[in-house]
């Protein structure tokens, strides 16, 4: 759990299942290296590799995909000791923790997804049967994001607005899960792009692996330049006036030029510039941006060995944190030693000091905690909970991680008076236990 | 993957959700217990819970259930030496196998999974959404059950004759992963139980946690007094002859009883024995032959810290197995390490012998691969294979499991004339690789 003063934490999965492009590099890549270097951020950026096993069944291509990925945002300037950067498979925590939220998910919120919907429309209007050739991978992959997130608390999620509602479903588990077992999950936010920068492709349409359309990211520069020369453009001859508007070309320059190189080739637009111009300063500005990643790139790619070393070793980052927080989930769930005591010792020896956390049942059958400071004055009060666990739980936590747990706790509190109070009451009770 | 003189494999799993009681007893535990003891089985008992986590939100429950039942299997005779026995939840490699298996397995089978229909035509008779309170944990759980199976390639799954359908999920699932990614698994078999002792609870009833009408096996020996009296007969009077045909206590008797006690009762039945004598002997009975076994139940219930350590080494057997094969699993469908390189350096090594594979591609489009000896003598034949891999997979197995893989393999191949004379050419293969 984050404590209040503690950075936002910002995830971000990247499916390993083909060859980043210019288009990914603009819309993801390149805006996620430059907000992982914003203060008081933590970035987790991980690769989907169990998410490819829903589409992809070629495993050279899963692993060629892991390794190129990995290789690009490392050359675009992700920095390993910055970030959290890690492969999904290397986290085993993740799917044991998928099945947990499996247990807490309603089968009819996943009836909703819009991923699966849309192979449910597309069967039902080519007149199968709803689920033909839907694995339950599709249908599930919700719940595995749902366990990308939550695994690592993290408070903010970047997505478009086709993935909102994954967000939502992610809180709605951290919701389900938190009212069955106490407060353990921290329900995520999507961080809505809302201008997410889209590359029109080599035919005009969005740049996309599925309309064969792309230029690979790190195609080398003989590449880069036949594949410009594919860019359709209209048969305007040299001298004639041409549109910005609509030029897959100009839009794609824009994207790695400044303004005043935009304008500039906008008044050469208007002027008349020929295609074979236009398209030779493209190749040049692209080229002047990817060409100093390249070459590592291509390091990477020959030794990855390297790229392998720094995933495990972000794997370790990773599972500093998850490892501890499946035990805690795992003991709120039940699957524990047998030799654990079930009683909350920590809240007994709470009790003994004169400030204290008071539980205790009211007339309407619910069960409550609050905390008073050595005079009397309540400091915290809770609203009525179904179970003496749930107020035991959250008492636990506010022990732990102090008004740090006030955000998670929210839906079970009175609102907080004085929170420097309670702040210093939490500090002394913990020094009271030790 | 077992060789061919390796024993059977059977498995059984035990969803830690309640105390066991005589009906458990009678129809599981103690047959089980006995055949654990059968020459030439391998048996894996594992306590299921991350399956009780599918009802079960009281992880008070589930702890205590899962030392119950543990502590009742031990008592009841199993032997921790002879068998695998672990708890679920101790072999992390089980919620990944989950996954890959969600990923290969149509989601309209699940659809058809006999409990999940269960809770749709229960909701839709009520006049609710189909999946009103229905979890994806229910909706998912014949693959988690698969992952159970699959995890040690059990070759024998001991079930009831509602369960088939399971299993036959299992077997499906094995042969779409074997598919895609080469023979890795052994398709299951469901060893049916035709005739599973069943036991009239306390109203007659089956006894069953459900109708409340259980006697705990290990309940004291006045307890036991106690709800034997509470078991329910007719009102006849002492001395009056009195119906064996649908008595409960008479049928208690006859599952613990020898057939001459059995015939004696049947015997006193007729002669008009009164209730209360009736059982009085059944009281005795019953306790012959669960008292020796009380004082050990006790003991561990009271010394939990010894079941922990037991199942804790019985984990350790069990991830002997699957963490390998895990690793074995996580190659084959492309979640590997970046350095792991996509050759086949086995086959190659064969190929230089004098004896060896060939892999050959047919005008049909696909792969075969066939294996002959010194003197051109085809002694293996496979059939058409859609993909190198699987052809390159299947080699692999026979290098490593010689004779053995031959059932697993059994769809990809031609009949085999001379076992003998392959096994021999294998075992010369494996000679010549070291």
């Amino acid at each position: 759990m984050p404590s209040s003063s503690a950075p936002v934490r910002f995830l971000t999965g990247i499916t390993t299942s083909g060859t980043p492009h210019l288009g990914n590099y603009v819309g993801s890549i390149r805006p996620s290296v430059r907000a992982s270097l914003t203060p008081g951020v933590e970035s987790f950026y991980f690769l989907a590799d169990y998410h490819a096993l829903i589409k992809i069944d070629q495993p050279d291509r899963i692993q060629r995909s892991t390794l190129e990925i990995a290789a690009s945002w490392l050359a675009a300037g992700l920095d390993p000791q910055r970030v959290v950067f890690y492969r999904q498979s290397d986290v085993p925590e993740i799917p044991e923790l998928t099945w947990f939220l499996t247990c807490v998910t309603g089968k009819g919120v996943l009836n909703r997804a819009h991923a699966y919907k849309a192979s449910v429309d597309k069967n039902t209007a080519a007149g199968v049967d709803a689920d033909s050739d839907v694995t339950a991978g599709l249908f599930m992959y919700p719940v595995l994001m749902g366990a990308d997130i939550l695994m690592f608390n993290a408070h903010q999620v970047p997505v478009g607005r086709d993935q909102i509602q994954h967000i939502e479903m992610a809180r709605d588990m951290a919701h389900s899960f938190n009212h069955r077992y106490g407060a353990h999950f921290v329900p995520p936010q999507a961080a809505i792009e809302e201008s997410v920068a889209t590359l029109p492709g080599l035919d005009g349409r969005k740049m996309s692996k599925s309309y064969d359309n792309t230029i690979p990211l790190f195609a080398s520069r003989e590449q880069l330049k036949k594949l410009i020369a594919g860019i359709v453009t209209d048969s305007r001859a040299p001298g004639e006036p041409k549109d910005t508007e609509g030029s897959a070309l100009f839009q794609i320059y824009q994207a790695f030029a400044t303004e005043a190189e935009t304008a500039t080739l906008r008044e050469a637009y208007a002027s008349g510039i020929a295609w074979g111009d236009a398209k030779q300063i493209l190749l040049e500005r692209i080229d002047q941006e990817i060409a100093p990643m390249r070459a590592r790139y291509q390091h990477l790619m020959e030794h990855p060995e390297e790229v392998e070393a720094l995933l495990l070793a972000g794997a370790q980052k990773a599972r500093a944190i998850a490892t501890p927080f499946m035990a805690q989930l795992r003991q709120a769930v039940g699957l524990r030693s047998l030799t654990s005591g079930v009683v909350q010792a920590k809240v007994k020896v709470a009790k003994t000091s004169g400030v204290g956390f008071k539980q205790y049942r009211e007339k309407d059958g619910k069960f409550y905690f609050k905390l008073a400071d050595s005079k009397g004055t309540v400091l915290l009060q809770s609203l009525g909970l179904e179970t003496p666990q749930m107020a035991g739980k959250s008492i636990g936590l506010l022990q732990k991680d102090g008004v740090a747990a006030l955000s998670v706790l929210a839906e079970q509190l009175e609102p907080v008076g004085d929170v420097q109070a309670l702040s210093a009451a939490l500090d002394a009770l913990k020094t009271a236990e030790v």
